[in-house]
């Protein structure tokens, strides 16, 4: 965190992101019963991961969205700009493939 | 699927896969944990939901390479070529954002 | 290349990535116009360069889906299939990121 | 834009980005000599492009940097935080595939 100030995620943002993670929880344990079928077929494997990585792309879209809002729009009026953007950088680097 | 063949994930990735899912949903578990703390910050939410969409990624990775090696490399033996690309383009195309 | 044998780019997908990629390069050449304007935009910019980068994904994504039909999924017919295999998974990874 | 004030790219980002997209283009028209070769190989042409997807990256990761340092950070002394941050999400959406 790059001040002493108190940046929180938003609490609604944080209830919004808890209910999605929670439905990610399920969508990923329907995955793994689909795997203890020894006939599954990889193409299903594959779209059913990505439709969970696509739900916690949402989840980080709500976060990032609240944290540019809350903390990065004011950085200036706090004086930590340059910490704020290098970490907001740094965070939007790591990038899931495949 | 494209074909009345039976085209199985291979049982050795099936059980990789089970192995790195289970992780990853204890990974989630631990955002959520993380999300019941009022006052977690948004940028170490977005890291943790980040490495859980990689691990996701490795699942994928290795879905992907055995149903290449398996399925798609063996497609014009079995004759079902057009199927098999159209299937898989259409499954590369999903794509986790942000 | 895997094999000692000719694998080469269909020739339809040859021209069509050629095309693509001329028009990909005259809208590079817009976006140089663009940034000789010192009051341009950023958003504009990266609205645009992100446009040439969709460009150039549709040229990949004729470039791989003719390589995935004419090349891998005859893999197991040549007898090639480990070697084109990991070479289509180590060209899948790159990814274009932000 | 989101506001009446003008809202420019830095000056310094702007001649980098102008030096990268040259390079970037002078990279493509190496892809298109390529693509004049009736035996270019698939795989070859998947990596050029994307090394040239990878160099645009570069330019947009610049120009977003300073963006968010010019224009978001300060958007809540300007007083258009809301707009601003609409505008980059929009923004980061866009995603190159493939």
């Amino acid at each position: 965190m790059p001040t002493e100030t108190c940046l929180h995620l938003d609490a609604d943002v944080r209830q919004d992101a808890i209910k999605r993670l929670k439905s990610a929880k399920g969508h990923l344990e329907g995955v793994l019963r689909m795997l203890d079928d020894e006939s599954v077929y990889c193409v299903d494997v594959l779209k059913q991961v990505k439709a969970v990585q696509g739900a916690l792309s949402k989840v980080n879209e709500g976060v990032l969205r609240a944290h540019i809002r809350d903390h990065v729009a004011t950085a200036a009026l706090r004086g930590d700009s340059e910490a704020i953007v290098s970490e907001l950088m740094e965070a939007l680097k790591y990038q899931a493939r495949v």
